[in-house]
């Protein structure tokens, strides 16, 4: 016990805390955003990453993203989990308390109680000294088994034996087998381990993006922290027996498994961006509430797409240009399942899906490995330039039609309004399903809030650029005095260090570029605000500012991103 | 004479003037804005079509763009102008007088002379009952046939019989010999007539855009009122000799006359809208002046093209997909030249050019007719969906290259920067070549700096609205609160009171919608900031301001669109 008391003069960087130090900041942000108001954590969020106590940690951090992935590895440590010090207790005499106590001590001021495996702990003086803040607060009064199992930089054995200091009862054998009977009837309860950096929006279905800084570390997104937006519960889906159904073509349905598509189909592979139709809502949010999650400017991410060509699975199903006299749509049905049996549901129009140059996939790799779970395995669509929405997971079944897929995601979501627009007088069926999105940006480098040393006389701004439909960012302007005047920034096309790929084929240009500008910090002033604006080879350009483009949904939230960043003067 | 001194107080609207009192309002504008420096203009010209002494002329005006039309009856009158009244003249004694004398006489103060087929007029007290304005002054000093050749309205006898009121001499025989000289050796000489409703950016070349009120009385511009866009003289081209030249690909070069045009290839129809670059570029000369002609927002028109398919002619000269390996452009080549013989030219993607969905036509029919000299004749291209420089006039060649046209329009023209290049840095290199355009949006109606009753209560906005690259506009936001509050306007894709054409397919959006609102005239404030929005079906939205999109050609002007008007106060 003394020594665990001792933590507190450690933390963050103990001896005993090694591994923790690189991940430490990001899980405290995590914890913070988790229970606090929204705008507020952000900003506590970001003046953490860059407070001189967290910059250590966080250079580790930024160096690459395989520091941060390495945490990966204790994902399947989960599943065997030392429970010795466990059993051991319960030879012992701890007295049994039922769930309704448990329930009773989720503060500070009443105690601060959680479960484990049928034990009960008083953790209320161990708050303090958790390494991941605040955040341990949301399992108060329930188990620490789902959060742990969403953080796994917990199964280690030390951290069991710091739990074990805190036991104080055991929880009555009926409310145990209670909680188990809650976790496997809970639909998302098969679904998979997250990695712990990711900023959640929503666990149940899970919904979550990478810190920005992260994000544009790496041209290619890893998979394992490329934002995830799932819409119901993930399926469990057996990739022998799986089939993928395709129909509305004059040969009839085609059905094929997983092997026919690997097989019989040349695999082509395409490098694309995925973005979310509510990336950046949070901005909206803070002109006036929307409905939807609160992503921040993360909910985009860059991955190497595998597969089929869904043109040539078409044509292998009998597509001709007839077709298309009638079809003007290719609807997708996922596996996912709400509890009426309702899949998820989408559709894009046939002419991308058989254009030669449209590069639609029916991808089963992702960055070069079977997808994974949450990002649809064993097959989904990708359907380049075109808004995360439509590119349907765990795909079970295509369907050419004349009609859009009559799917809620497709008719009554993801489609844009005037500012002027609100619940009481939307019609959904007045504005088109958004496809191609359009063009955008981002500030990932340096936070909104941050602090910058005049002593360091220049700013690195980092940030992505990104356009729908296939067209290419040609240039990117940054602003250091709040719009007034523009400097351009390096355009990157590849990862940092290598060389630039080829240019892409005019209307193929489906990744994103990272941009880069080193710039003096302005004299005389000791708040700058950033801003920065894409232009695509359209010559499309962003709007100015979000409450002109404000709407119910708080999708395309594409205005100019703006972070202001404090100057601290030099103290002589 | 005593006659002639009563048209002061007869005009605009004395008998004598009767067909005269259509006109008369855009005459006067078009004098008022050739005199005077550019934004005042504006202005000026807008006040005088919304005061109410113009209101009832302009009220003809606008009821049919018919009406405007039947001026262009006056053109060929010109070739066969009565001079009985000038022969009559010429027995009788007045004095000879130089050349050299008719051009000190330039001012009221000095005297306003002018000459015509030979005879010297001094017509200083004409001047202020000229029912054009104060546009007569562009001629003093000098001849009026150029002047009164674009504005056939003077081709009537009333109107030489009030001349012939004026004369007070002969020009010298020698003066009379070199001022035919100098017509018969001007490269302009032989530009075709233009509709004096046009108001001119550039004589020579000429350049010119119809008022805007008029542009969206018709959704279909008629020939005579679309935006002319010349870089040099129109070339005189023979339909009968003429030859298109296909160069490039593996059949070696094949030539096609007009008719081969005509009767080898199917003929397609496409209505598209053709916008210049730099339409609305007078809008970023007044954040700083920019290098280019000072459109306003009328430099876009909608026309129906008839004639062959680029693609049809490229396959019948040997295109096959192996060509898109090493092929990446399409060059035009126009027959018009400037002194050195260097022809325009401009180049597109070849994937455009053979594309079955891209619709680029070799027009030789605009609607409905043999294509008007200014607009290519005998023929362009018309590439849908791409700015209008890339729409070749007076087609010549064509070339499929590997490479971009290497003109100058191509290469060191016609390119977007940031606000932050200026001529000393600018490196064209670095930036595309513009195609497709931007989502774009102008208000027609009410001009900037018109008046309104309080007494109408409600005011109507019109408008157009276009997006490059097949992008459907999807809706238009007007603003009467300068951008706080927003309402959806009702698009229009026909001609009024015609029902809508069928929904282009996908990608394939090539004409502009027209808009109109009513809406209500906000209460308690005597200025309203009009503004208008769209959004394309990628939804691309305009950006809010000019500053952040300025550039140093003046080009790819999208922002918001915006007019002040007065609501004039009921007097009770």
């Amino acid at each position: 016990m003394l020594l665990l008391r001792h933590c507190r003069s450690l933390t963050p960087f103990s001896p005993l805390n090694i591994q923790r130090r690189l991940v430490t900041p990001v899980v405290a942000s995590c914890a913070v955003r988790l229970c606090s108001s929204r705008s507020e954590d952000q900003r506590f969020y970001y003046q953490q990453l860059h407070s001189p106590y967290w910059r250590y940690g966080l250079a580790g951090l930024l160096a690459g993203t395989g520091a941060v992935l390495a945490y990966g590895l204790h994902h399947h440590k989960a599943e065997r989990v030392d429970t010795s010090v466990l059993s051991e207790e319960k030879t012992s005499s701890f007295p049994t308390i039922s769930q309704e106590e448990v329930t009773k001590h989720r503060s500070l001021e009443d105690g601060v109680w959680v479960t484990f495996k049928g034990g009960v702990y008083d953790i209320t003086e161990f708050v303090a000294m958790h390494p991941g803040g605040d955040k341990i607060l949301l399992a108060a009064g329930g188990a620490l088994e789902p959060f742990w199992a969403l953080y796994a930089v917990h199964n280690q054995d030390h951290v069991l034996e710091i739990l074990s200091e805190y036991k104080v009862g055991e929880l009555s054998v009926e409310d145990l087998r209670k909680q188990q009977a809650v976790k496997s009837s809970d639909p998302y309860s098969t679904d998979p381990e997250r990695h712990p950096v990711l900023h959640i929006n929503s666990l149940k279905p899970f919904n979550a993006e990478p810190p920005p800084e992260i994000l544009t570390d790496s041209y290619i997104t890893p998979s394992a922290i490329f934002f995830k937006r799932n819409h119901l519960p993930v399926p469990q889906v057996d990739p022998a027996s799986f089939q993928l159904h395709v129909e509305g073509l004059p040969g009839g349905v085609l059905t094929l498994s997983l092997q026919d598509l690997k097989t019989r189909f040349p695999k082509h592979t395409v490098t694309a961006t995925l973005q979310c139709a509510g990336n950046r809502r949070s901005e909206m949010n803070k002109v006036k509430l929307v409905k939807g999650l609160n992503w921040g400017i993360a909910a985009i991410s860059n991955a190497t797409w595998g597969g089929a060509k869904l043109r040539d699975v078409l044509l292998a199903a009998g597509y001709n240009p007839d077709v298309a006299q009638w079809a003007h749509h290719v609807q997708f049905e996922g596996l996912d399942k709400d509890v009426t049996g309702t899949t998820y549901g989408a559709s894009i129009p046939l002419k991308k899906a058989v254009s030669e140059d449209g590069d639609v996939l029916l991808a089963y790799e992702m960055n070069g490995e079977d997808l994974p779970a949450d990002h649809g395995f064993p097959l989904r669509v990708v359907v380049p330039g075109t808004v995360g929405a439509r590119n349907v997971k765990w795909l079970g079944k295509i369907i050419v039609s004349a009609e859009e897929s009559s799917s809620h995601w497709q008719q009554n979501d993801y489609k844009g309004f005037s500012p002027g627009t609100d619940w009481d007088t939307v019609d959904f069926k007045s504005a088109p399903a958004i496809q191609e999105l359009p063009i955008q940006s981002a500030i990932t480098t340096p936070a909104d809030g941050s602090t910058i040393d005049r002593s360091q006389e220049t700013v690195t701004v980092k940030g992505y650029a990104w356009s729908g439909g296939g067209r290419e960012v040609v240039r990117v302007d940054v602003s250091l005095d709040g719009g007034k005047s523009w400097q351009v920034a390096q355009l990157q096309s590849s990862e940092k260090g290598l060389p630039p790929g080829p240019s892409p084929p005019t209307g193929q240009a489906w990744a994103w570029k990272l941009w880069e500008i080193e710039a003096p910090l302005p004299p005389e002033t000791q708040e700058v605000e950033i801003i920065c604006k894409a232009v695509d080879n359209s010559y499309n350009m962003q709007p100015d500012s979000v409450p002109p483009i404000w709407n119910l949904r708080g999708v395309l939230s594409n205005a100019w991103h703006r972070v202001k960043v404090k100057i601290r003067e030099d103290e002589e």
